[in-house]
């Protein structure tokens, strides 16, 4: 038997997976939440058709959306996760034995439980003590702190669906105030390649722009993303990510990386230049 | 009417592009050669079913292949490009005022002709008079020059089909000879995320460093190819790729590019840490 799934990047333009069966499918208030195993990728987790994370590359996402702030600041203490549900943050962030506490703030309880269920290779940290999670509205959750994380880094990677409302320009207002004064955030940059989510990029971009001072985007490579290519913002009060960095420090810790180090911290900030104008076109 | 395009990436991943119609397709004695027509993508060539190039990001492909090592070396006057028929590496290359001559050897025909025709976006630039095509086999044009060129690159993706024999350790030793003391050799390095091409990675790998003192491999971001994610092999005989260059002479040409800037060619040479991994093995 054939099973393929396949994902719409745009109108024109679709990604198939060869999949062997379908572990878990559900829809709630907020989403459809599905879980496959595939021979070339393990394990995907889709939310509203769109990939979300698969086992074999969530590596590169989930290390690049975490260290390069934690190589930034390594005093980072407490950490909001907004979105992230799947673990695989979290999973990063406990290689910091700096790290206190992690709040992570999930909307929807059905992609945890289908997470610790089916995949345990990054849902399996949740159990630590020094995770904290909470089934909540991310924006009504930051209203209510203030000089209070050190870290805040959004892992919902849909503005059009559930997650739309963390992309207001409140929410990144509310995000400025929780943080401390070294404070860091890091949101979702999007795909700047498909016109058709350019906007998305932009808007993302120009709303952080208007709440931090300092804000620079930086892009991983991930091949079940569309165009195989994603942006990270990085926004900070007082922190520029490759000028106020001890590169040399981060190694020292010698945590147990397979995409991030200390080179490609300061290459993923070179954008392509086409990439550039569209940001600075937005700012 | 729906018509699409599908390339296999692995057995288990495919790629699928939505076409209007197909305005080339023959099969020479070498490979089959088609061109698409494509709202997404422009017009697509299409090598024994793999996509060659795309109208909408050739220039990604085509920038970081040339600019990349004319950064490095701007003195360069003759340069040797072994496939690259469809012309967007010329066009790229002949933005250099000190470029004298451009040979470049095709093995097929058809691949010129088809381009001229249908995509001269990247094809017009072939009637430059710097520029001299040789149908023929680069393995065996190779053999009857000794330091002569001082740019060698190989624009040629497919080590299992018409390209075999450019991937052997006798064609880069060809190559080193060919080249002048300063010379520079970029070749192709592949995919480096599906392990099932993760073999001709470590080959192209293997076999330039056995063949240059210098070898780097960098990366680019192109959505059409496998994983979106592309490797280039920067070989040398006396400059650093990032050691030995002067950004701000590249900078004072005034050169017009959509990808390529000097920051992402320091960039595009740091790595992730399993890619090098990879490649470490290899060497």
């Amino acid at each position: 038997m054939e099973l393929w799934f396949s994902e719409q990047h745009t109108p024109n333009v679709r990604l198939s997976i060869k999949v062997d069966r379908q572990l878990f499918s559900e829809t709630t208030e907020f989403q459809r939440v599905d879980i496959f195993e595939s021979t070339e990728f393990g394990r995907i987790l889709v939310i509203d058709g769109r990939i979300m994370m698969t086992e074999r590359d969530e590596f590169i996402y989930h290390e690049m959306i975490t260290h390069v702030p934690l190589c930034v600041n390594p005093d980072v203490r407490r950490v909001l996760l907004v979105g992230g549900g799947d673990g695989g943050s979290v999973r990063e962030l406990l290689k910091y034995d700096t790290i206190d506490k992690i709040d992570l703030v999930e909307v929807d309880e059905a992609v945890v439980r289908a997470c610790r269920k089916f995949i345990p290779k990054t849902a399996a940290c949740l159990d630590n003590p020094r995770v904290e999670i909470f089934f909540a509205d991310g924006l009504k959750f930051i209203r209510r702190k203030e000089n209070f994380y050190d870290l805040i880094i959004v892992d919902y990677t849909d503005p059009l669906g559930a997650g739309e409302g963390l992309f207001t320009r409140e929410f990144y207002g509310n995000c400025f105030a929780a943080l401390t004064v070294g404070g860091i955030m890091v949101n979702q940059h999007e795909n700047p390649f498909y016109s058709s989510d350019i906007a998305a990029m932009q808007r993302a971009h120009k709303r952080l722009t208007a709440s931090f001072p300092i804000v620079r985007a930086y892009q991983i490579h991930i091949p079940t993303y569309p165009a195989g290519q994603w942006l990270f913002g990085f926004a900070s009060k007082k922190f520029h990510p490759t000028r106020d960095v001890d590169l040399a420090r981060w190694n020292s810790l010698a945590l147990q990386t397979n995409y991030y180090n200390t080179r490609i911290h300061v290459g993923a900030f070179a954008l392509p230049t086409y990439v550039m104008k569209t940001l600075s076109a937005a700012e």
